[in-house]
C-alpha cells in the first residue's frame, strides 16, 4: 500500500505544473522570513522592478511622531536592500514573542506572500511569525508544542435575550473526553473584534495546552463568545455576507446589552459540556470593551463569577456627565456602586486588573484602583510596558489562567 | 446599560488613530472588490506609485499557452486603469460561484489587502469572493445565508495505527444537541491539502448548512480528517512548526498507510458523537489523493460504507509495470481484484465518479470505469466542464451529499 501512495504523490507532484496554473498558486521563489539560530529574522522579498521595499512592523522599535497637537507611536519601519531583484533585510535580535509585519513596496502595502500564516485584526490583515529561544519563553508558549491538544470548535448558541443564534468559540482541554467536569473561563474580546479574535490574535489554544501541560493552569474550559450584541458572529460566518468589519460592529441595535445576555451564553455551556456548576467554578475576564463587558456582567450578576479580570478594560458608565472621570462617575451612580458593594460582598476570589503603562485607558484604570482602594475591596494589579496591544493581552491571558481554580 | 456601551464604543473609536497605529493597521482606502447589481465585479486599488497592475483569477477566461511541448491554460489576466493613484477593473457579469484572486502590482504578486477574505490552497494564499444572483443558485449554496448552522470544530483523536495524535475538522449539524444518532460522511482531502482544505476552499459548512436547511440533504456529521498518514495536522496546529506545507507534506515516513489506519477515525467518531452505526450509516468521498484514499480504504474495508464518492480521483496500484495503463494494473492485480469483488458483492448503494472532461487524471478514472463496466460493477458518473479544480469539487460534494443516506 505505501508502494500505491508513493506513485500516487510523485505522479501528482510530476503534474505541479498544470495543478499550479489551475489553482493559482503564486510559486514563492524564496523562504520568508527566516527566524535564524541567533534570534535575528531575515525577510526576504522578490520584487524586481521596486524601488523602495521596507518593512513595518511590531518587532522594531517604534517611531516617536512629533506633531502639533502632541506626539505618538508610529510602528518602525526599516528599508529592505535589493540584489539581483531579492530584497532582503535582517532584524536585530528579538526577544521571544509572536510579530506581526508587512511590507512596503513603493510605498503599497503588501502581505508577505511567502509566509502563509496570517492574522487578521478587525480589517486589517498582518504576516506574522514566531521567535522561541528556550523552553519556556513567550514564544515557546505561544507555539503548538509536542503537548497534548485540546479541541477548538465554533459552536452556535441561542440567546433568546439577544434574540437571534450566535456563535462563540470554545476550547476543551486534552483528555476532556475522559475527565469529569470542568471550570469555565469566560474570554471576551475588545471593539472590532468578534469570536475568532483569542484563538488567532490571543493564541488562547497554544496558551491553555502549554499551561495545562505544564501542570502551571487547572485544565478548564474556555469559551469565547462574541462580544458584538447586534452581530451573530465574525464576519463572513453570518448571513451579513462577506463585508469588512469596522469598530462600529455589523449588527443593528441590539436587544439587549452584551452583558445582560450574558447567562444565555452561561446556560448553554453548562447544558451542552461536562461542567463543574457555581460560582467557584466561574471565571470572565476580558481585553479593552470586554474588560469593560467583565466589569459590566460580573456586577449586574454578583454571584456568577469567581474570578474576574479586566485586561486594558474600556470602562464606563451611562448618564455620566460630560468631562466627568471614571472615579467621579463610580462615586455618583448609586446604580454601580450598590452593585459593586454586593459584588464585593460576596467575596470574589480574585478581581484582577492588568494594565499597560502607556494604554490609552490607563486613567479609567487608575481611577477604578481608586474607586476600590477607597472602598477596601480587595484587588491585585499588574503593570507591564506598553499600550493597548495584544501583545500585552497575551501575557495577561498568561497571567490570569495561572490564578484561576486553584 | 445601552448609554454604557454606547460610551465605551464612541470612546474607542475618537481613539481610531492612536489604537490604530499600535495594531499596525493597513486602513484600507478604498472598497473592493464590489459585487455590483448586475453581476460584474469592479475590483479597486490604490498604488500611486505603479507603472501596471493587473489582476489575475479564476473569474477571468483562462488563456491558452501554447509552448513547444504541448499547450496549457493559465488562469486569466486583465489590466486596470489607473485614476488618481486609484486603479480599477471591472469584470463582465460573472456565474454566481466563489471566485478567487490576487494583484500584480509592477509584476508582483499581492493579495487585495481592501478584502479580508483569504483562502490558502497548499502554501498559496488568495483573496476571495463570491457571486450570489438567485436563491439556491450556486453562490448563494457557498455563503452563509440566514438558516439554522452547524458546529465546526477542530478535534484530536488518537491513531494507534499511526502512533500519533491527529487533528481532523469535524461538522455537526444544526440541531445535533436535540438530536438523536446521525449518518457520517467522511470527507476526504487531496495532495498538498489537509484538514482545513474542505471547510475553507470547499465551504463544506456552508454547503450542508444551506442543502439540509432546504431538505436537500439528510442531517449528517461531516468529518474531515487530515488525510497526510506521516502528519499529526495543518500547518502551524502542530510541532513541526510554522512551515511552508507543500506537495509532498511534512510528516516523515508514516507508520501506515491513510487507509491502513481508516478505522482509528471511524471508531473515535463512533465513540464521541452521536453516531448511527453499521455500513449503511457511513459515506467516503475525497478529491484526488482523498479520492484515491476513498477508493482504497472503501476496498479494505468491503463492509464499511455503503456510499462511495470518487472526486478527480488520483488512482493507482502500487507494483504495476512502468507504462501500465490503471485499466492494466486493475486487470492484473489479483490483489486488488478480489478486494474489489468482495466490496462489490457487498452491494454498496452507491459507488459515484465524478471528473472534469480536461482533469489530467481523466485517463485513470476512465480505465476504472472500463474495469467496472467489465465486471458489471453498478457507479454512477458525473462529467462536468473543466479540470482539476476547487470549484468542481464543491459541485461534486454538493451532488454526492444529496444522495447519501436516502
Amino acid at each position: 500500500m505505501k508502494k500505491i501512495l508513493l506513485t500516487l504523490v510523485l505522479g501528482i507532484v510530476c503534474v505541479g505544473t498544470a495543478m499550479a496554473q489551475e489553482a493559482l498558486w503564486s510559486g514563492s521563489q524564496v523562504t520568508s522570513p527566516v527566524v535564524n539560530p541567533d534570534g535575528t529574522v531575515t525577510f526576504n522579498l522578490v520584487a524586481p522592478k521596486a524601488v523602495t521595499v521596507e518593512v513595518t512592523g511590531d518587532f522594531l522599535p517604534p517611531q516617536k511622531i512629533d506633531t502639533p497637537r502632541g506626539s505618538y507611536e508610529a510602528p518602525g519601519v526599516a528599508k529592505l536592500e535589493e540584489k539581483n531583484g531579492v530584497w532582503t533585510y535582517t532584524s536585530a535580535p528579538l526577544a521571544p514573542e509572536l510579530y506581526s509585519y508587512t511590507f512596503r513596496v513603493n510605498g503599497m502595502t503588501t502581505l508577505d506572500l511567502s509566509n502563509v500564516y496570517v492574522n487578521r485584526d478587525v480589517a486589517s490583515l498582518t504576516s506574522i511569525f514566531i521567535v522561541s529561544a528556550n523552553k519556556g519563553d513567550k514564544g515557546d508558549l505561544y507555539q503548538v508544542n509536542e503537548v497534548p491538544h485540546g479541541d477548538v470548535a465554533k459552536v452556535w448558541y441561542d440567546s433568546p435575550t439577544l434574540k437571534m443564534k450566535r456563535r462563540m468559540t470554545v476550547y476543551t482541554p486534552a483528555g476532556y473526553d475522559k475527565g469529569k467536569n470542568y471550570p469555565v473561563l469566560y474570554l471576551l474580546h475588545g471593539a472590532g473584534g468578534d469570536e475568532d479574535a483569542w484563538t488567532t490574535l490571543g493564541r488562547t489554544a497554544q496558551i491553555m495546552d502549554n499551561l495545562i501541560a505544564t501542570g502551571k493552569a487547572k485544565p478548564m474550559i474556555v469559551v469565547m463568545p462574541n462580544g458584538n450584541p447586534g452581530s451573530q458572529a465574525a464576519p463572513g460566518a453570518w448571513s451579513r455576507g462577506m463585508y469588512s468589519p469596522s469598530m462600529r460592529g455589523a449588527g443593528g441595535q441590539p436587544a439587549a446589552s452584551m452583558d445582560e445576555s450574558f447567562p444565555d451564553i452561561v446556560k448553554y455551556i453548562e447544558s451542552h459540556y461536562k461542567v463543574a456548576k457555581g460560582k467557584k467554578n466561574r471565571a470572565i475576564c476580558g481585553l479593552s470593551m470586554g474588560g469593560g463587558h467583565s466589569f459590566a456582567t460580573s456586577k449586574r450578576y454578583p454571584d456568577m463569577f469567581n474570578y474576574i479580570g479586566l485586561f486594558s478594560a474600556g470602562l464606563g458608565i451611562g448618564g455620566g456627565q460630560q468631562g466627568q472621570s471614571f472615579y467621579q462617575q463610580l462615586k455618583n451612580s448609586t446604580e454601580v456602586s450598590g452593585q459593586l458593594a454586593k459584588l464585593f460582598a460576596g467575596k470574589p476570589a480574585l478581581y484582577w486588573i492588568a494594565i499597560g503603562k502607556t494604554d490609552f485607558l490607563y486613567q479609567q484604570n487608575a481611577d477604578l484602583r481608586k474607586y476600590f482602594d477607597e472602598m477596601n475591596y480587595p484587588y491585585e494589579y499588574l503593570e507591564t510596558e506598553g499600550g493597548h496591544i495584544w501583545r500585552n493581552w497575551r501575557i495577561y491571558l498568561t497571567e490570569f489562567a495561572q490564578k484561576v481554580f486553584k
